[in-house]
């Protein structure tokens, strides 16, 4: 059977929709010197991926129209013309959005000993707990005793920030859409959950932070973001990650709260998780502990086979995902 | 003649009024153990006075109904029961609004001898000159080759920041309302001018800087704070001093760029200059040099009397003031 891709095959004006990506065969291709073919296992899906389908300079170059997308994927090398890698390796690359792939060899990472399963490369060891990890550790500096609000903590990223932060001795109140989220935002360990889909947020989240906060980890903008700056405590710091709220257009968002950052000098501090690719070697350790321990969950929602990975895209904008949302082939 | 101060009758609703203020005899008062009569020479206004008027807590407690206001002011002591002062030193302290006051000598300082005019210190050499320095050398991290927007640039805070990003060599470009403030920007060293009355902010500003912004010393928030965040460019920081166009209420500003934040990591820092007073002198040691040398001009707008003291404050807020705004007494 031929290997196949989805493409893009026009670019989204506002929320994508199905009709703009089709699944086409891949041409098939011998390897050349250095290549390594490998039969992926599990695709990702992740909320950047919006940005990459807009013809706009960002920190990811844009998909190209009617060409294969990529993302992340894990899988076993089934043919290899490096000697650094031999048929049956386990690694993960860029080359997602398909059932089989032809990578160069320096763009494969084979992946570590950490007694996990491989599909955590793709979640909690991968981009949605690295950039967890590094947007709350390091973007916002939170350290033991902060207390610490994340929005759509059901979410890939919310969700191990919720469990990282406990683990590190935080206080911490998560928002999520709906009482099975909520519950599921618990059960991380979060202290307190505020459901946005019962409307007043602040005033939620200031029953549940009656001090206020001292950091706030930002997957949606709008509104989450201007009851940060609401409750914001003196010297607090904003990790910005994600802002879906903002990926398919719509009204600018309007802040009532922003004037805060004076009085209380808030920190607000956009990140990419690649910047500290260089301290992946740390994230590993200290997050794959926590998982091997099964003091870090990995929950996911998977999808099965590649026909669905644009569902499972499209998913993550309506709240279709607990968790990490994943493709299994 | 009896001392009189300024009070405030009722907290403002929107833009402060003539009527919300009342200027009142100061009852006769001996001095007590410690405490110095001073003869005001000069008095400061300034914007963070509006939320004074307000009863929220903030960084400084909200004005008393019907009590004298203060805020900064020069003066020459004229009686001292403090072996630390003695008749004729010259001094600054926060009882303002009066034209005599009666001070505890712990809240009073000397000026130091730098060479310059007393009535520095309420300008480049105090408050807003403080806040200019630390603003943008601390807050935002500004350093030699650096491209700079300020807003607000004719103002006292924006004609500071000018002149002391060009002595350290950044490129400039400021934004005023006209033409005279403009050419006044321009005359103060600033490599660009955006005129802002003249509409079309962020096609001026890109035009201003094609190559985009390092630094953003924001005054104004709102339309300039959005254009800031279109223009950033990869790890900009905003320093985060005024929003001047918040101050006194109407409609939350919008940002259609806010997301920009996250792709070019941008740092957006609030700050307060009291928060640096313990390096005072490392600004009075560079600024005082940049005024004796004649390499920092201090433009006022100087309203002449008591009387005019709320003429003066309400100026701030109509643009009625080039560079810093002070009563002389």
């Amino acid at each position: 059977m031929m290997a196949r891709a989805w493409h893009l095959m026009r670019r989204p004006d506002g929320m994508p929709v199905m009709d703009d990506f089709a699944l086409k065969d891949l041409p098939a291709a011998a390897l050349g010197d250095d290549q390594v073919r490998v039969r992926n296992s599990y695709l990702s899906v992740d909320p950047y991926m919006r940005g990459r389908m807009n013809d706009v300079k960002s920190y990811v170059p844009p998909f190209q129209i009617d060409a294969p997308m990529d993302g992340g994927a894990v899988g076993e090398v089934i043919e290899s013309k490096n000697e650094g890698f031999a048929v049956g390796d386990k690694v993960l690359h860029m080359a997602g959005w398909r059932d089989e792939a032809v990578v160069d060899a320096k763009a494969l990472n084979r992946l570590p000993d950490l007694g996990v399963e491989p599909k955590e490369f793709l979640g909690n060891l991968g981009l949605t707990g690295g950039t967890a990890y590094f947007g709350l550790l390091e973007a916002a500096s939170a350290k033991e005793g902060d207390i610490v609000f994340v929005s759509a903590a059901a979410g890939a990223v919310g969700s191990a920030v919720v469990q990282i932060a406990k683990a590190r001795g935080m206080t911490v109140i998560g928002s999520a859409r709906g009482p099975a989220k909520c519950a599921f935002v618990k059960e991380l360990g979060a202290d307190h959950v505020v459901d946005y889909s019962a409307g007043g947020l602040l005033r939620q989240l200031s029953a549940a932070a009656p001090k206020g906060i001292d950091v706030y980890f930002d997957n949606v903008g709008g509104d989450h973001l201007d009851a940060a700056f609401a409750l914001a405590r003196q010297n607090a710091r904003f990790a910005m990650c994600g802002m879906i709220d903002g990926y398919n257009g719509g009204t600018p968002a309007a802040f009532r709260y922003i004037m805060r950052v004076i009085a209380m000098r808030i920190r607000v501090q956009g990140f990419i998780y690649t910047d500290y690719l260089a301290r992946t070697a740390d994230f590993h350790r200290e997050v794959g502990g926590l998982i091997a321990s099964g003091k870090m969950q990995s929950r996911e929602t998977v999808m099965d086979g590649l026909e669905r990975t644009p569902d499972a895209f499209l998913g993550l904008f309506s709240g279709a995902n607990t968790g990490k949302m994943l493709v299994k082939l």
